[in-house]
């Protein structure tokens, strides 16, 4: 069953979660216009699956159970799957700024793969237990929220040895029917308006640290599970055209002594299954990032052009203005280029599931977390400093500079000053707002940050195979098959050097 | 006499100007609190200047009159006054973000040079009528606006091009008595809570565009001017500590025929001195804003000093923080040193003072332009993600979550939840909310854009001497004094090359 | 048939072309210890098509014959073999420094596409006339130079303007058996050693410039051709253990009246299709010069995890080397992965081949063109100083200085100063000679400048459609299938602006 | 007495070293081809001392003995010093690319400074004795070897547990009437061809490892010193008409048992002084860097502007070329304003010398050292393809194609082939040859690298300074002098944070 967005609205009414926003208590998260602009963010990605022109990248035939499903929780088995889920992210990110449900996608593709390899290791039965649960979150069509990021307390030590233990999300008691963990996760995206939370861990625990090496689902409204959020987007503000539309809430999540009854547990000990869920997790997401910044980045580009026509330029006859929209271009296609590597390269998992190339999937990350900024730079310089500085939306209804006003700030004779700060606020929105601020530090460390991902590109890098490269054209170790080598005495220089000789010879 | 802020403050209440703010008229500019953190940050300017500490910078000997004022409203006779006024403008801006009251100096810098200029090719006696403005503006301890950026229209289209003349201040009608002024500035700092503006052209007029090439001074209550401005920062912004108390306003103000007498008018038709008294203003200006970003840096390295030991982490074992934080300093530090340099290589003008050398001037500007988002880029980095997702201040105050945030939000052990978070909404509220866009816009274009500063770098470079040093190196042309080359006839190879030689002999 | 590297180099004594190196008259290309370097380089392309291990890539199938044919002359079909073409080009560049024989195949590929367009257009019969010549050059398993750069004269002026007609090729007489050409190509890479020149035009003509329209097929040692030369690599240096083996040269080609029969005319006279035959061959080189300079990439890479070992440091415990390594390997996968994407969004061309995606192709060339300078410098940074300091290596047969040289010189213990310098040198050879400046200029303006780039990425990028989402977002213009918007008349503010709603509602 | 160049050259027949270049033993080193280049270079910097024009800065009346004296000898007494060395150092090197003496200089400035502070630690005599030496060297105008870097072995050990000890220099014995030192110094700048080495130690020596904390004096002729180097820039090639004129030689020195009498030794096994010697030097010498390099910028500045002539380029109607060179007086005024910066803020110290500002001193070092490189880019890029397509300067002489390639290879009909092939290869040279690449990583490594830098910028940076604003800032702890806060109690929101208020309350 596909829903659509009117749907999964509806069915955030089945729960009844603890949720602050702002200090207040949330009575009603479907209706609560603080979170309104996320729940139509997340909606793309049901009304998308619906519409002909995307059905064929929105949805997917889901292998193991033969049905149509959305893009979102699609166990990727090729390498199209992966161009595929990158292409349907940009899509809906670029309609929506950032629709968040890749987040689902991610999460369930790392369990897939962590969970085989955990029942082969342990002889344990997890990934017959996950299937069962994918299947179901499936066919209801849901959305998950990844709770992954713990509070982390003080960052120089590891999770064993914070004096406060509930900074980080653990186990307190194995139960026959279940589990029941506590502690907090600090950065959940989506977190008030998604059907069930992932637990998952944050980083590979050592031995000793098995409490801590955990994953499981848990319904948003279980016993115990508080939610305090910011409001999604910018809701209610004027000047925020898009943002009143569209947003992001980010919430914390505390866990008080949460009972998950076993079907329900994915992970509960095994560290080092733990840290491989955490960087599989990690390379889906950070490939999902880059589909998604990419989005973001035609929204600048869009704009970039209208608002340089609003402002009477003319990129033929100004050619630092072309230079910086070709700029902002290249930033983004040659991240998203990375992205596209990533699946074409993709790595079978010995569960079935095709996973991103590591490397790619790292690179492009790595790339869109800082420039972002260098995209913010380029639309305010193509913007010009009027996005600062133009009156507020109140102003436009004030009868008394209305008409002045609307009389200067036109650029073009045949683009009315309406026209020009709706683009001028549209680029104030994503880039000089609180929004705006979003989307670059999200963009920054969200999936990590760029130590995490610098050390994920050399811990996966042939540099061996490179060095080997290189030592064998200086003629050092081994030649490799079937190549002859002449090196017929010979010299260069009076003192004798030996005359350097193509290394490859055939007959 | 020197001003106090307080009695910066009483002195508005002086004017009773036409001001808009979000579509309301503002009845008291000095005791509305959406003005309140501009007016703040300009009596910053004025206490300071009573300090002990900081008398020796942030006040001068006005060499015209002999007596004691604030550094903002000097003529600059020496390169240590150029150095006193850049670290002075650092100093205010540091404490305030941005004290906005340089603006002051530098126009009256840049008039008077060109009423000089204008007065020795013209006959006109501008330079006089500035001198007893100038004393007057020092004697009270005034603080002027500048109003300069015209709303353009349509910018591939001159001035008198525009198919509404409004879009650039233009004189309507020259009297005995004096000349009306019409027209629109679109972009004036501080423009509601100064004493005067000082309008001024903001670009070179061509022939047939005199009525444009003008400039005098209006107090901010004339008769037919109406002023519509956005808030100072962002007042009563719980999530905004700082920018609550201190921000800037930006200001439209329309010019519907005001009459300026003529001792208030400072060019009135000479479009080439226009010219100048713009490029002028550049330079003072530009050089300037070098001492404010520095000030911004300043805000920048503190907060990531004390974000990073609030998160727990120790530079010394995170070479990668570090290594940002060192980036940072070198940002800060670099573009500084362009207005060190550019005080250090000032150029006496005709009229007896001293303006900062163009070319670092500018180059500083350029440099701080785009550096900025790298700025915000780094503090993003060394302050973690926590900065956006961190609950809002309402939060602070629920009984149902403070208590659990409080226990989890710590970093290290000996600072606490509500420190971490008040430097991390500090970070926030600098770089990811309107605040922070507009600190990066405000310098991306303020004084300019980037185009505007290379064409300056450019046109003030001294390439030709370059050239004739190459050119001589390769034995063309004429040689410098005292030198004789020996060209003995040589080989190098054996199709006869000459042999090189030094190009200098001496003996 | 598939030729060896020996084969190739015997089948250059099939030609007698009249070549100069360094002012003296080549007598026999093939035997020239000058151009060896070159040979080598090229040779490279002939045996690894022999090599089990690369044959699938090194080799393809042409459709048009048939017949097993070497990559390098094959004529693309699908996106695979586009992406086969780029990991080949890379595969022996990474084993030669640059083995240039791609140049072969994207002027055959260009050639493909645009003979078949012309007829298409003028009812000529160019591409049959072409895929004879195609067959010929893929049976006989040739190499291609090609002859596009023209001297250019005074870059002022377009080539009709010129008061040397001779500083572009052009065609002097049209007669019955073919035509006759004239002029200068001032840049052809591997010149004195390839088979045969492609003549194409380096720019699109206009009407007016027919002459100029040009393109044909000539054989080095036809009546009438020159080549100046330098020689290839570093042939004959001891310190250029890599350059001596492996290399480039580049000549100067002069076309003295040069008949050419009607059957080795491709182009004459058609401007048009002569501009798409010029834009076309730069998409096709410009994905080729990626795989190239990976392959480059990969040699730095290598060599710099064997120079940092041979120094005795460890990336481990040194943060800012592994980060320089990372930087360098970002840098190379980064413009590498525009080339995938570029293969894998490859247009399908009316003629049946397959080309690469313009913009991709463009952005990977154009990151290159200036990241090469930063790969040299992060070579430097990982090798540490002694690059440029280490004696030359006729210092190693010195007996007076060899034994304490050797004691000092070493880094680590189990590491010989003689492999610590050979790799040091290494480096200094691929970035700090002649040759390393070779490869950062070539990779700059190789197949155009970083303008001509950015041109064509501003031309084919789809703004148009970005610009039209973004105007739909702000609910302008019409809106797109099957989606209903929802304009419940609201109120966010006092004065009455409407309540932004989700621009999707299903139902 | 001031020498001039002449007898510079000449006074090196004083000195018998043993210098082997290539391989060879050198026999009169001033007459040797292979070292002429960098005599010349040296030559400069006496020969422009007695030039009217460079007298006020080449000059320096030393204090300590009243006498003038060259300024590369010069004890730095005021900031005007620092500044009159900057420049004077810019003005060498953009004659010379690199006129090396400035070494002199900053060794000698440093031992001014660390022999007071080792008298005044421990009750030396060493200042004295440096004195007595000081004025010798001033008076003799000497030029003086910096002899700093220790070959080091393996990277990953200090000093003393190196299993070479060779691989540092050290003291092996303590006589009564000196020292005897054994060691090896990997990279001495102009080795063959000073006076005598200033030994230095390059890093800070722990306790135990007092026999390394070793400075003192040795003429190039001592018993025991032998000194293999390499040519200085590339005398004798044709194509290379700068760098066969002026360029560097470095060499390796071996100290096999080296006596030096206790007159001639400043600093012997004091560790701590050793480590303040180091830095001080390193501080001195990255400001000298700073001028050095800002003169080869003005080269290629001047080069551009050439080239770009003869290609028949104008940059008012290109403006990506225009916005080329000015990123190039960018980059090169940017890192030269950080050397003006230091000067103004240079320290005072207590042996009455100046010292350069350790941190803007080491900014400007940073960037020069990585941004050369893009100074090469740069100049790449406005000369086209051409540098390393020209054929060499053999072909210039060869009466068979002469004449064609004169004919096309001009560029504007004013500026003949031959000016253009010129200034190109004045370019390769400097930029695409080993020269090149010698001045790149001399750049980079030279003075310390990058990391160094990073290292001591962040050691000497008032980081807590800024903090402690912003903890002020943020109402934490206590209150500057003068201030007082207004903390009326007041909410601004429903929950009741406090009102934020202006910190600075006047009255």
């Amino acid at each position: 069953m596909l829903m659509s967005a009117a749907d999964f609205r509806a069915s955030l009414d089945r729960y009844r979660p603890r949720v602050f926003v702002n200090g207040d208590r949330v009575e009603r998260v479907s209706q609560d216009p603080r979170l309104e602009p996320g729940i139509n963010a997340i909606g793309i990605t049901y009304d998308f699956a619906h519409r002909d022109a995307y059905k064929s990248i929105m949805t997917a035939r889901q292998g193991t159970s033969g049905k149509t499903i959305n893009r979102m929780l699609h166990i990727d088995e090729t390498s199209r799957d992966l161009l595929d889920k990158l292409e349907a992210v940009r899509l809906v990110c670029k309609e929506s700024g950032c629709a968040m449900r890749y987040l689902s996608h991610d999460a369930l593709n790392s369990l897939f793969q962590a969970t085989k390899r955990t029942d082969d290791a342990h002889g344990t039965d997890y990934h017959q237990r996950f299937l069962a649960y994918l299947h179901r979150v499936q066919d209801e069509d849901l959305t998950l929220g990844v709770a992954m990021t713990d509070a982390k307390g003080d960052r120089s030590k590891r999770p064993a040895m914070q004096s406060n233990p509930d900074v980080y999300v653990h186990i307190t008691e194995r139960r026959k029917d279940g589990i029941v963990i506590r502690g907090t996760k600090a950065i959940v995206t989506g977190a008030p308006y998604v059907h069930e939370f992932l637990v998952m861990p944050c980083r590979t625990m050592a031995k000793g640290e098995e409490a801590y090496a955990l994953c499981c689902a848990v319904p948003i409204d279980a016993e115990g599970v508080t939610i305090v959020a910011r409001p999604a987007g910018r809701p209610g503000e004027c000047a925020a055209k898009f943002s009143a539309k569209y947003g992001q809430s980010t919430g914390v999540v505390i866990f008080d002594d949460v009972f998950v009854p076993w079907d329900r547990v994915f992970l509960a000990g095994q560290t080092e299954e733990g840290g491989f869920l955490t960087t599989s997790y990690a390379a889906h997401h950070r490939h999902s990032c880059i589909g998604a910044r990419a989005g973001f980045g035609d929204l600048l580009i869009g704009a970039g052009a209208l608002v340089i026509e609003a402002n009477g330029l003319d990129v033929d006859h100004h050619g630092h203005i072309r230079d910086a929209m070709v700029d902002l271009i290249t930033i983004t296609e040659s991240f998203y280029a990375c992205g596209v590597a990533a699946s074409v390269y993709g790595i079978k998992d010995p569960a079935g599931s095709m996973m991103p190339d590591t490397v790619f999937s790292n690179i492009g990350k790595l790339l869109l977390a800082t420039k972002i900024y260098d995209m913010h730079r380029i639309a305010h310089y193509v913007s010009g400093g009027l996005v600062v500085a133009l009156p507020g939306p109140d102003e436009d209804h004030n009868p008394e500079t209305k008409a002045s006003l609307s009389a200067v700030l036109a650029g073009r004779q045949d683009i009315s000053a309406e026209q020009r700060l709706e683009v001028s606020r549209f680029i104030e929105d994503l880039t000089a707002s609180y929004q705006g601020g979003w989307y670059s530090i999200i963009s920054l460390h969200g999936g990590g940050s760029p130590e995490a991902m610098k050390r994920e590109i050399w811990r996966n890098y042939p540099v061996m195979e490179k060095r080997e490269l290189v030592e064998r054209l200086l003629d050092r170790g081994v030649l490799d098959e079937g190549r002859k080598v002449s090196k017929q005495p010979g010299r260069c220089c009076a003192t004798g050097c030996e005359v350097p000789k193509p290394a490859l010879v055939s007959e």
